[in-house]
């Protein structure tokens, strides 16, 4: 079964953006974000809608950057990690474009740009559209765990949702980085039943689709300035480059993961690193992207990484999948 | 700005698939559903697992039908209602097939289609792929409302989440139902707040939609021998045939719902109508798609229509807004 898709007319992200809360600001990247609420309300009463509220701010003002109104944008994909992704489609809808909403956990970002790439390919008169993906840490701890205020203990191999968002403008500017390969990633069940190790239960996937990618299109590691992944955290990384290194040896060399540069884990109390979909969207604009743009790294991989459970399914007993969907970006400069 | 995209390449239903709990068995379409449990379990131990078994059997009728197959799909798009949609990821998981994770509301049926018919109009070398939605009575009614054993009174314009799913595999197959179109649906706001009137709240979206699709593409109602939504159920279709009389006077003696087709609310305790993602699924499969198939009707435009909410947003006083997303299915015998 062949899973790489060859991207077959001109598709760029000709503009993006990335916002971030509090401790999103005091990360390693926090000079980088566009947009930072240290208050992580963004002006909002709820967290639930201030999720929706960092969305928003992103999507305009990666249209700012652009000098594009919502109204050139003819298809938007978005979700984010709340129950019934309300976060999204009610902040969202306010700009009245075609929507899709969509779910993959904390891979919704690559999904979304995934998804939107394959639209743009298709109809191939459709000039602009957009992928939004968010995520707040109060939000969802408050749904998957417990309100900040009971002050649960955490686990070492626990991870941080990051207060986070990215938007990213999809156009046919071949002057701006090309997305030109994707692939699905399929649902891999590694037994893991912990719900305080999230970057074990999407390491498996990540290697699967990886070790799948390489294999089907004969390429080789280095071929690529990085492949990364969205938010494995420690633990979640060490197990990857672990699988790699014994069956796609040095490819480990290659690995960087999103959830490991949004916070500095030696001064911020992140445990395992970053997570929360907001996550990749955050770094591949603030700190990918502008490599690829400026040509100082020539095509990375992109592999957001989801974990598909649910606090019920926890509790039933059933074990935490993992997906990792792919994109490959390509600088203009280089290709 | 364009909606409407043509699907340039064949795309054809080749096979489908209804499954049904006891009420769905008991309706009038009863004795169509390929596969009814009347216990509403499905052999599992929880109606969140439940759900996820209805669908593993709707895509394995699907597949057996077409003498097909998991391995001879190439991706899988699907979605439910359940929070994180761990119906469909930890039960579809197994199968093995790239998956792309949805979240529509009860739209997802008709999301799941146009998201397929995308990608396989892109990658045109891809040969099968499959679209699967569920919804369960009793896992919504805990999630979104209250546990079936608390007893709690309904309203009248309150619907009836189906446990129901429907699995279609799309091809390449001219002697199948086309998908010849699509359009993503927008998010529409009517102002509802009532958690117990979702067809409302869906009725704006679906008008929305129609009234686009006809502007756009300057054809008239009569080109169609229907135009079905998913579940707007009693309250939401008078609400939108009202709309189309005066907006486009004659479309709404074409409208048929889902909601009211499933089950026959003067002797089914169903209150405005069935409702959930599984309805606009299992109704295309058992009522449609057989007589798109025979010719007895040459073409239909298939609106799934959702309902963004959650039950945190309803707490927090947020709208519930609809979102309609429309494909257009032919006859392979007219078309």
């Amino acid at each position: 079964m062949k899973r790489v898709i060859k991207v077959k007319n001109n598709i760029s992200i000709i503009s993006h953006a990335s916002v971030g809360g509090g401790e999103e600001r005091r990360g390693p990247l926090g000079d980088k974000l566009d947009f930072c609420d240290p208050s992580d309300t963004f002006g909002q009463s709820t967290f639930e809608v201030a999720e929706g509220e960092c969305g928003r701010i992103a999507l305009n003002t990666a249209l700012t950057k652009a000098n594009l109104s919502h109204e050139d944008l003819e298809l938007l994909v978005a979700g984010d990690l709340q129950n019934q992704c309300v976060g999204t489609s009610l902040s969202l809808g306010s700009f009245g474009i075609p929507f899709l909403g969509i779910y993959g956990a904390c891979s919704t970002c690559t999904e979304a740009l995934l998804i939107l790439s394959a639209f743009m390919d298709s109809a191939t008169d459709m000039q602009y559209g957009g992928a939004v993906t968010t995520s707040h840490n109060s939000a969802a701890e408050r749904q998957f765990r417990t309100p900040l205020e009971y002050g649960g203990q955490r686990s070492p191999s626990a991870q941080w949702t990051a207060t986070a968002g990215g938007a990213f403008l999809l156009g046919r500017d071949k002057t701006k980085p090309l997305i030109t390969e994707y692939m699905p990633g399929k649902i891999v069940d590694g037994g893991t039943l912990d719900g305080s190790n999230m970057g074990a239960a999407m390491s498996f996937a990540a290697a699967d689709t990886i070790i799948s990618y390489f294999n089907e299109t004969g390429r080789k590691p280095s071929d690529f300035d990085y492949i990364v992944t969205g938010d494995l955290g420690r633990v979640g990384s060490d197990i990857l480059e672990d699988i790699l290194s014994r069956e796609l040896p040095g490819a480990e060399c290659f690995h960087r993961d999103c959830g490991l540069m949004l916070y500095d884990t030696s001064r911020q109390d992140a445990h395992s690193g970053a997570s929360g979909c907001g996550t990749s969207a955050a770094v591949l604009s603030a700190y990918f992207l502008p490599l690829l743009e400026s040509g100082k790294i020539r095509r990375i991989l992109l592999l957001s990484t989801g974990a598909l459970m649910s606090p019920s399914s926890i509790l039933q007993g059933q074990n935490i999948a993992g997906i990792a969907p792919l994109i490959r970006i390509d600088s203009p400069i280089s290709s």
